[in-house]
């Protein structure tokens, strides 16, 4: 705490808004010419703005508060183990656990928010988008096919598919003067929700978890592997092995750890 | 400036050894009820540690300074568009850029950091990790064959060697106690210097960019891939396209550009 009282500013070296931050180059006074830097972040929420939540939405939200910081392991999804343990895990969840999202695309919510309406696929902004800043640009494309849960179920028939939420999302983002290239889509594996979406985010926008290896999967590397590999059977995203980082508390963490030990004690037999 | 001024803390929310971090949530005198979070870093170095730098490496280092904004796009790399720009691009850097690893690879320096060595790769240390804090262990495999330049010259039959670096990245790091699936092994494409290598990072650190994907690429994915496309000709990392995001000032920025917006232009017509 003395240390915040002793600093004393000397330079502005950021301002960001995206990050409602401000950081600032400056010495404390503890040693001679001891430099700090410091970074001001606002609170996203007030106390007020609290009540306005729509609470029900809250288990489809991934945790992206970055002071819980739970351990996190690098598991590595073989096929086998997702047959064994993923795909009974994700059959387990009531269908109601995604009402949210069929209300979406019945019309039922959100229909105002729509951004593009397809027979395939809508587009809509992130619940975390304030619908102005283009810096922090976030939307949505969930396809209307629910029997895709997740990137396994992902095949070569759905290749049209993802091109147009491709080439949609650059049209939606244009009309936010975003250009060509300006864009990061992505899925999750795992997902926060098991009902496919992709994520469509400004691409200079990097302050925030959710765009790292082990969770995030480029919409571009997804279309590139299913044009290259074409309909050979089986399809390509039931014979890859998946690794991801799962935190402690995550559901999957005990069964998937425990059974990959069980794995490495077979491999040094 | 008022508000760092105006700054209360109230409690601290988490005390991050690794990013040199405290975190505070407090009150600003503003407003009534205005929360603020107030994060406080020490600078790496002092300017008296400066001047033991060793400076005629730094070109190899990657710019992580995360107060360079850069405007970034990205990039869609076919194997056309690799061929006709980035792969003349590679071959235009002279040898002796990366003298500093045929050092390294010959015993001329760093012989004393080596911490594993066999005829395919070497182990040692980031330069960024202080070979202490576990919390932040960084290592990198450097391979001894200097003709696979980057992911795109990896083959079939370099799969045996990737999963090589892959267990005995895991033996290293458990020396420091790291248990199994406490790693991210990545690699970066476009890379900071053109000899392969392979980031070894222990997997709760995050907080640093080069963990993105459209930069990074996890080992774990690079084997799958090589495992499921067997030698079939051509490889895998011939026919993917591989997109990337690169800042304005990269050298590969305009002629990517330039050749995707014509490319876009042929499309519309």
């Amino acid at each position: 705490m003395d240390l915040v009282r002793a600093f004393k500013p000397v330079k502005v070296l950021s301002h960001d808004p995206v990050a409602h931050s401000i950081v600032l180059l400056g010495t404390t006074s503890h040693a001679h010419g001891d430099q700090a830097i410091l970074i001001l972040k606002k609170t996203s929420f007030s106390l007020d703005s609290i009540e306005q939540i729509a609470w029900e939405k809250l288990e489809s939200l991934e945790s992206n508060d970055i002071y819980t910081q739970q351990r996190l392991k690098l598991v590595r999804e073989t096929p086998e183990l997702y047959e064994s343990i993923v795909r009974p895990y994700i059959d387990s969840f009531p269908s109601e656990r995604t009402n949210w999202v069929r209300n979406i695309l019945t019309y039922k919510t959100e229909s105002e928010k729509l951004l593009y309406d397809c027979p395939d696929f809508v587009i809509l902004p992130d619940f975390k988008w304030d619908i102005k800043d283009v810096n922090t640009l976030y939307l949505q494309a969930i396809v209307r096919d629910g029997t895709i849960k997740s990137l396994r179920d992902i095949r070569y028939s759905h290749l049209a598919m993802l091109r147009q939420i491709r080439s949609q999302a650059t049209k939606v983002a244009a009309k936010w003067g975003i250009e060509s290239g300006g864009l990061r889509l992505y899925v999750h594996y795992q997902p926060s929700y098991y009902h496919f979406h992709v994520h469509i985010v400004q691409v200079n926008y990097t302050g925030f978890p959710g765009t790292s290896i082990g969770q995030a999967h480029l919409l571009d590397d997804i279309i590139s592997l299913l044009e290259v590999h074409g309909n050979l059977q089986p399809p390509i995203f039931q014979k890859l092995a998946l690794s991801y980082t799962l935190g402690e508390f995550h559901a999957l963490y005990e069964p998937m750890t425990n059974a990959l030990a069980q794995l490495e004690m077979v491999d040094q037999e």
